[in-house]
């Protein structure tokens, strides 16, 4: 059988090893009888999972002491409304800067307009979202409510390889970041932020679980008409548990922190993703069959989108590639062409055989 | 080994035919290569998945046309806040009426509170929250936005056994139900409410997945606060995809839909279901040794809150339902004693085996 490599960008590839455990215990979770699906959140074995999750967690990406992990749902879409619907009583008056880097901030953009007055610092809508606006150029407010980054935007393939400094200009602003697409690929500097989250279907575990991270001086400042359940406070008082939580994805999330745990921790990992996402761009780079249309500074190690220059071939192209089992490689509809994502959980097979695909269909089509 | 039963109030026991397909297809499902955890919500295989849980849903419940189904997530708690937000923009100033028949109910009025001027039309609390008030006593308001009931209450164990006629003394509003906790075991006129919804994690799979079913006139009203991803008319329109969706609870609870049509749909379930409550409340009413202080005409089916008369002795009935395989038995901390939950998936055995022990028990304790 074809070996199947998947590069969907979400939902997306999991570790083998994850799945295999998972099926394994399906029915009986460590001699308790019961399926983890089956078990009160409030019970002694689901709080186990739930504990040793968020201990890996913390351990994995180094978040000290003063941040709090809340699990939630409505992934990164609905953290759109909840983050400004949680911030912007602290300061209702002031501005919310936004850098504008492709289809993810400007989707949190029209979303935060609800709530807060948007300033725009600054937009790559001029060179078509292929580079992250030099930090020089950014129009920040002195007294920013705070400053929203979409640290990787997974549809143009656009990532931040730097923490901006937004403190000074904006009288000590914190920054808020979408890490859905690349979280856990790379090593971060959890305090540089202010909040961090991330829908978990990329690199994290199964759809239907919301990470947020967030600096403790930054909870209790909800407006009036946000939801309890989406109440940052709240969800942290009670432990992830003011309503019941996605128990099964967060078990799920729990054994891909475990994985990540053996396979080095997240700086391994790095260095991984940096191999497979050097090994595509250097082939991407060296033919003029395809092309990936990103500044070379921001290139995203996690989502790599890229063209056919004979876009009549696209269709040829999906056809056989499925044919020799690498799935999903069709582009977001808004930017076209193909896109592969390589998570965490695609192995450097998997992007080894994808590049020596793409080199055969173009010699047979050169 | 003992055959266990689980008695959690939620998440909860789910058909032992799901989870063993779940962990057969775990790794590969139909020969796609893929687990539907790995699988983009948009490619072919999930919405073949997607859309055959929307059909047999339909097809149980015979949901009409002209209500849509949506998937959602935040649970019952999250909709507390969602349903006034969606609806509230329809008529703005008008009172929206409550039943209070107990704690979920409460916590729905709470909420609601922060979007609009509640009525608290009738009210448990003088019984201890052990009836349903009767319908004559309703003072309902006669422009009411809409009236909600909580038609299982999960602690307090108290069920509607009737659909309220509210539409002549309210001008015509819509009943908004949460059946969390008993949506699916039992026959309901869908065309009687205007809003049914219920978190997944008693009758349809597991926790993270929220079902709605509205009335197609009840969609786009709205209010601006109302975040995007909750808001009803903009999920409807994207199909349950405007972000993406629990995809692997969703699967799960696809299994269940079908399981249930094997079973004979809902109707055989509701006979199966009433099986099971007569024979444990029969026992119930046969012996002093324990109560369940619910009036007769509004007991749950799904829910069966008990005592022991003498409260000294929990502790060890529940150590010895343990050892028996009897899980889960502790009652809710805010009513105290035991509570059986009895879901569409608890066999008529499991039962049979808790009616069993607690008469061995009392017959060792008196």
């Amino acid at each position: 059988m074809t070996t199947i490599y998947n590069f969907s960008a979400g939902p997306a590839v999991l570790p083998k090893e994850v799945l295999q455990q998972a099926a394994a215990e399906m029915l009986d979770w460590h001699g308790s009888g019961m399926s983890v699906m089956e078990m009160s959140h409030r019970g002694a074995e689901f709080m186990s999972i739930m504990d040793a999750a968020q201990r890996d967690l913390r351990d994995l990406l180094a978040i000290p002491e003063n941040y709090k992990i809340l699990f939630l749902q409505g992934g990164g879409l609905g953290e759109n409304a909840i983050v400004p619907m949680n911030l912007m009583g602290r300061r209702p008056d002031a501005p919310v800067d936004f850098i504008h880097t492709g289809s993810w901030s400007g989707k949190s953009i029209k979303e935060a307009q609800k709530y807060a007055t948007v300033n725009v610092a600054a937009s790559a809508a001029s060179n078509g979202f292929t580079a992250v606006p030099a930090r020089e150029s950014w129009q920040l407010s002195k007294d920013a409510a705070y400053v929203h980054l979409c640290t990787n935007e997974t549809i143009d393939g656009v990532e931040y390889h730097f923490v901006p400094d937004v403190a000074e200009q904006t009288g000590g602003a914190p920054i808020v970041a979408d890490m859905s697409s690349h979280i856990l690929s790379r090593v971060i500097d959890v305090s540089a932020y202010g909040v961090i989250f991330g829908g978990a279907q990329k690199n994290i575990g199964p759809a239907g679980l919301t990470l947020v991270i967030v600096r403790e001086d930054l909870l209790g400042h909800a407006l009036p008409v946000c939801p309890s359940a989406f109440d940052w406070k709240i969800v942290a008082d009670n432990g992830s548990m003011y309503n019941t939580p996605p128990t099964y994805a967060i078990y799920i999330a729990g054994l891909v922190f475990q994985w990540l745990k053996r396979q080095g921790g997240v700086a391994a990992m790095e260095a991984q993703n940096i191999a497979k996402a050097t090994l595509l761009y250097d082939y991407l780079d060296s033919t003029d069959f395809y092309e990936n249309r990103v500044a070379k500074e921001c290139r995203s190690r996690m989502n790599v989108p890229f063209f056919l220059k004979d876009e009549s071939l696209n269709a040829e192209f999906l056809t056989a590639a499925k044919a020799q089992g690498l799935l999903q490689l069709k582009g977001h509809k808004s930017v076209g062409g193909m896109r592969a994502s390589i998570y965490n959980a695609m192995p450097l097979a998997g992007v080894q055989a994808l590049v020596g695909f793409m080199h055969e269909f173009a010699s047979a089509h050169s």
